[in-house]
C-alpha cells in the first residue's frame, strides 16, 4: 500500500494512451484522483481552459441564432404547461437522479445530466425549428419547450451508456451532435413517414440508446473489460437514484401524451400508459427475484426495468389498443427488461466491447425496439386506419440505422485525444472533474470513532 | 464475538417458529442476515419460486379481468389530470419516502411500497369499477385513476403499521384483501350511507390505520417487545424521510380537493387543507419540543406529526368551515399527533401488543377519527344543510368496525407460516429481501481511512 | 483528546457572551453537542418553555385575526393552482433542501424551512391582505396561496444568510418581522409607484438578501471569523442539496409567471425565463471551472449559481425582451454570481463582517439587482409603453433600502441575549436544537467494522 500510492502519479503520465497495470494495482480512492490532479499539471489547467472556451463560444453562438431567428409565438398553449412541467421534472431530476446509482459518481450524474439538458434544450429548439420556420422566423410556444425538452432526453439516454468514462467537454459535442441527427431522423420519421409515435419509443428511446451504445463502442476501454472497482453503488446512492426511478415513473404518462393530436388521444395515452407501467412493475419485480441466483430482488432492476413499460407503450400510448393490450405490452417490456440486465449487459461487454454503464440498451434500446414492433402490430390490426405497416416499420429501421450510423462518426470525434478523457483508474470518480469534500465526521460515520461504547449508554 | 458469527446460522433453524435467545445475543449486521440466506437453502430458493408465481399469477388474473371489462370513459376528464399527478406524487413518494427512515429498510420501504402501489392501483380500478358497471363494462377515465390511487393509500398505510416485520409476498397479498374490503366499505360510506368524506379521513386514513392496527396485532412477534437494534434511523435516513413528509404536506390540497363535486367545493377543499396543514406543523413543532424532555425536537414527530392537520381536515374540507375553522382543525391534530407518538404508541407496544412501525395511529388513525368528529360537529352545525349527523357518525364507525374486522382477518391469513416471513433478528433489515451492495469506501466513508491526516494536507 | 472533552463543559458556561478558546480546541462532535445540553440545564430547559410559548402564542393570535377578517372568494382562480403547487413545492422543497448542504445541519435547514414557511404562509395571508380589505373582510382564493408563499420566500432567502448561527425562536420572529416589513414594501412598489415586478427580482430577491445580509452583520460572530469546522459539506450533504437545486430550476418559470396579468404576458414570461435559466446554467458551469485554481467544478457555484438567471431576469419576465434578451440577462447574471461566491463572499465575510452561509448575496442579491437594473433598461428602450424608467429605480431603491434599514432593526431584537442563540462551538450543528440518532452501524458504514476483511470473503 505504501508503495502503491506513488503508482498512479506514474500511471497518469503513461495511461492517457494505454493502461498498462492490472487494475488490481490500480489505487482509485478519491484522495488518490484528487492528488493526482494535482501533481499533473497538464490534466487542470488544460480543463480549466478548454472547457470554459467551449460552452461560452456554444452559448454566444447560441444567443446569436436566437436573435436572428426566435421570436414568441403568439399561440395561447399553456394548457400544456402542467405537462411540460411533468416531462421538465423527468428530464432533470429523473434522468438526473436515475443516474446516481455509482457510489462515487453522483455529482457528475446529476451536474453533468443538468449541463447537458440545459445546452440540450437552448439547441434542440434551434434545430427543431429550422424545419418549421415561417418567413424565416421560429416561433415558440409552451409546445416547442417539450419538444426541446424532449430531444435533450434523447442524448441523456446515451449519456447513461457512456456514464463515467467521458470528460464533460465530450458530453458537451456528444449533446451538440446528437440533437443535430435526432432533429433530422424525428423530422423524416413524423413529416416525411408520417409514422405514429407519439410517446417517442423509436424516436427518442430507441434512437438514444444505440446511439449511445455505438458511441461507447468506439470509445471502448479495454483496460476496464474486466470492470472497475468504482462501478458499483452504495446504499444511499441507491436510495438517491430510487428519487429519478420515481419521478421517471409517475410522469411517464405525461410524456407520452404531451404531444396527443386529440382530446381523446391524449387521454388514452395517459390511460393506456399508466397501465402499461404498473404491469410492467410487477413483472419486473417478479422477473429480478426468479433470475436473482439468491432469491432476492437487485436494486438495478427496480431502478430500470420498472420503466420499461412506459418507453414499450410509447409509439402506441394514444391508440385504441385497449387498457389491456397496454398491460400486455408493459409487463412483456418489465420481464424482458430484467432478462437483459441479467444476460445481455455481461454479452455486451465482454463479446461486443460495448460497456454500458446504466444499461440502457435494457431500459431503452430492447423497450423501444418493441415498443416499435407494437406499433407495426397495431398498425396490422388496424387499431387505427389511418396507420401504415410499411411506414411503421420504415421509422424503426431508420430511426435504429441513423442512431448506429450517428452515434459511430460522434463516438470517432469524442475518440480524438484532446477532450480531457478521464484516465482509466479514475473512471466512475467525481474527483477528476470536481471539488470533492474532504471527509469530517458527519453524523453518518460518528459511529467509528473510538468513544463510541460510551456514546452507546445514553 | 467471534462465537457470535455462529449463532445466527443455529437461531434461523430454531426461530422461525419461535425465538429463544435474548436479543442482545441476536447479530443483525447485513452481512450476517446474508450469510444466513446463504447458508439457510429453504429460505431463499422458496421464496425464488414463491414471489414469481404469486405476483405473476395476479397480474395474469387482472389483465384478463381487464380484457374482459376494461374500457376507455369517452368523457373528457383532463382538468383533474394535475391533481391526478400530484396524488400519484404522494403514493409513490410521499408515502415511499415517508418510511425510508429505517436505517437498514430504505430499499424495502420505497421499493415494496412502489410494487403495492403499482399492484394496488390495478385491483381497485376493477373493485372500485365492480360497483359502477354499465352494461357490464368498466368505464375508465383521470377519475378513475384518482380514485384507483385512493384505494392504494389505504394499504399504504396499514403497510406503515407492519413495515419491517413482513414480506413482500405478504404486502401483495394484503393489498387484494385490503383494497377489496376498502372498495365494498367506501360504497357502503358514500353511496348507501351518503355520508360526506371528500378528504377521506374516515374511508382511507380512519380505515388504513386500524386495519394495519388489526394486522399487526395478530402477527404480533413477542421477541421484539423490547424493540428492535435495526428500529432505529441513522441521520441520512431521516433525511429520505423528509422527501417524503414535504411531498406529502405540499400536495395535500390536492388530495382533499381531487374528487370534490363542484368548483366552489374544490376551492375551498384546497384553501382548508391549505390552512389546516400550516396551523398543524406549528402545533406539531411546539409539541415536539414540549413533550422531549431535553426540550429538542424529534424528528419522528416533525416527518409525520405535521402532516395530522391533512388528515384531519379531510371529512370537512369541502365544507363551509371557514379558513379559521381548518386552522382549528388542523392544529388540535398537530397537538393530538405528537401526544400519540409520545405516549400512545409505547402503551400499544407494551399493553395491547400492537408494533406500530411508522406510527400511522397517530398519523392516521387519531386524526382520522377527529376528521371524522369534525364531519359529525359540522353536520349538528348545520354547515351545510344536506349533512346529517347519524349518516357521519355511522360512517366513521363502519369504517373503523370494517377495517378492524377485515384487517384481524386478513392478519390470520399472514400469519400463516409459510409466506416467507423475516426471521425476528432479521426484522427491518433489506438484506433478507434485497441484493445490498458490499460497501466500498465511498466518499462518505472515505474519511476513516488511515492516511487521512495527509488527505487534510491539501 | 482525553483533555479535549472537558474543555466544552466549561466552554458553554463561558462562551454565550464571548469565546475565548481558539477553534482548534473546540469539539463539535455531535456527541460533544449532545452531551453539553445535558451538562447545561439552562441550555434547554429554558428553550423547552419559550419556544412553545411562542410558537402557540402565535398560532393563536392568528387563528383569532383569520376569525375576524379572512373568507372565502367566490372568484374561481383554480386555473392559477398548478402554477401555485409548482411555487409551493419550491418553497418547501426547493428552498429546504437547497440548504441541506452542510454536513451537520440538513435536519434544521430542512426542518426549520418548513417551520418558517408554515408560520410565514399564513401571516402573509393576513399581512397581504390587510392592504385589499372589502368592507373589513380578506378575501382569500388560490392566487392569495400564491402571493402567501411568495412573501415566506423572502424570509427563507433572508434564513440562507444566517443558516446555523440562529435559534428557531428567532427564525420565528424574524419571520413576523420580515414579512410585514415585505408587505410594505410590496404594496410601495406594485401599488404605490406601480413599478413592474413581475418575478419579484427586486421585492423578493433584493429585498431577502439584502434584509438578511444586514442581519448577519448585526449578529456577527467574531469567533467564527475564520470559519467553523461544521462549515463545510459531506458527499451526500451535497446530493441533498441538488434536490432543493434542481426543483427550484424546473419551477421558476412558475414563480415568474404566476401573477402575469394576461395570458400573452404569461407565456412570455415562462419562455423567457426557461431561457434565461439555460444560459445561466451554462455560463455558471464554464465560469466555476475558470475560477477554481485547480479547474474543477465547484459544487456551490452549481447548486447557486445555476439559478441566478432566474432571478435576474425576473422583473422584466412577462415583458417583450425576446428569447435573446432574456438570455443574454440569463448569462450575465450566471457569470455574475460564480464571480461573487469566488471573491465577494469571502471579502464580505472578512472586512464587512458579514458571515452570508448561503451566499445568498450572489444568488439573489446581486441578480436581483441585475434584475431590477434590467428593467430600468426595458423601461429605458420602451419595450413597453407605460413603463417609467423612474419608477423601475425608485422601486429597486426603496426595495433594497427598506430591506437594510428593516434588517438591522430585525437583527437588533434578534440580538437580544435570550433567544436560545447556538454557542459558537455549536454552530452549524443540529444536535442542539434536535434529537439526533446514535449511528449504529448502517449499511453505508459497515464497511469499516473492524471484522471488515471477513465480510469481504462472501
Amino acid at each position: 500500500m505504501g508503495k502503491g500510492k506513488f503508482l498512479p502519479c506514474h500511471s497518469v503520465v503513461t495511461q492517457r494512451n494505454i493502461n498498462i497495470q492490472p487494475l488490481s494495482l490500480i489505487i482509485t480512492r478519491p484522495q488518490t484522483a484528487a492528488r493526482l490532479a494535482n501533481t499533473d499539471p497538464s490534466s487542470f489547467t488544460t480543463m480549466r481552459i478548454k472547457f470554459p472556451i467551449l460552452a461560452i463560444f456554444l452559448e454566444v453562438v447560441i444567443i446569436i441564432l436566437f436573435g436572428l431567428f426566435v421570436k414568441y409565438d403568439t399561440v395561447d398553449r399553456r394548457q400544456v404547461y402542467p405537462l411540460f412541467q411533468d416531462v421538465h421534472v423527468m428530464i432533470f431530476v429523473g434522468f438526473g437522479f436515475l443516474m446516481t446509482f455509482l457510489k462515487k459518481y453522483g455529482f457528475s450524474s446529476v451536474g453533468i445530466n443538468f449541463l447537458v439538458a440545459a445546452l440540450g434544450l437552448q439547441w434542440g429548439i434551434l434545430l427543431q425549428g429550422f424545419w418549421h420556420m415561417h418567413s424565416n422566423e421560429i416561433h415558440i410556444n409552451i409546445g416547442s419547450m417539450i419538444n426541446a425538452d424532449f430531444s435533450t432526453a434523447a442524448v441523456l439516454i446515451s449519456f447513461g451508456a457512456v456514464l463515467g468514462r467521458t470528460s464533460p467537454i465530450q458530453m458537451l459535442i456528444m449533446a451538440i451532435f446528437e440533437i443535430t441527427i435526432f432533429a433530422c431522423n424525428e423530422h423524416l420519421v413524423v413529416s416525411v413517414l408520417q409514422a405514429t409515435d407519439t410517446g417517442a419509443s423509436m424516436t427518442i428511446h430507441a434512437f438514444g440508446a444505440y446511439f449511445g451504445l455505438a458511441v461507447a463502442r468506439v470509445i471502448y476501454r479495454p483496460a476496464l473489460k474486466n470492470g472497475h472497482k468504482n462501478e458499483g453503488s452504495v446504499y444511499n446512492s441507491d436510495m438517491f437514484a430510487m428519487i429519478g426511478t420515481l419521478f421517471l415513473w409517475l410522469f411517464w404518462p405525461s410524456f407520452n401524451s404531451a404531444i396527443a393530436a386529440t382530446a381523446d388521444a391524449q387521454q388514452r395515452a395517459i390511460i393506456n400508459t399508466y397501465f402499461a407501467l404498473a404491469a410492467g412493475t410487477l413483472t419486473a419485480f417478479a422477473t429480478s427475484i426468479l433470475v436473482e441466483g439468491r432469491g432476492k430482488l437487485d436494486m438495478v432492476h427496480i431502478q430500470n426495468a420498472t420503466l420499461a413499460g412506459g418507453v414499450a407503450v410509447g409509439s402506441c400510448a394514444d391508440l385504441n389498443i385497449l387498457p389491456f393490450g397496454a398491460m400486455l405490452i408493459g409487463s412483456t417490456a418489465g420481464f424482458i427488461s430484467v432478462a437483459g440486465f441479467k444476460y445481455l449487459t455481461p454479452f455486451f461487454a465482454s463479446k461486443l466491447k460495448i460497456q454500458d454503464t446504466c444499461g440502457v440498451h435494457n431500459l431503452h434500446g430492447i423497450p423501444g425496439l418493441l415498443g416499435g414492433i407494437a406499433s407495426i402490430i397495431a398498425a396490422a390490426l388496424q387499431v387505427e386506419n389511418n396507420l401504415s405497416t410499411g411506414m411503421q416499420a420504415a421509422a424503426l429501421g431508420c430511426s435504429i440505422a441513423i442512431a448506429l450510423v450517428g452515434g459511430a462518426f460522434t463516438g470517432l470525434i469524442l475518440h480524438l485525444p484532446f477532450w480531457e478523457q478521464p484516465p482509466d483508474q479514475n473512471c466512475y470518480d467525481d474527483s477528476v472533474y470536481w471539488e470533492v469534500p474532504l471527509e469530517e465526521p458527519s453524523y453518518e460515520s460518528s459511529f467509528h470513532l473510538p468513544r463510541e461504547p460510551q456514546q452507546a449508554q445514553h
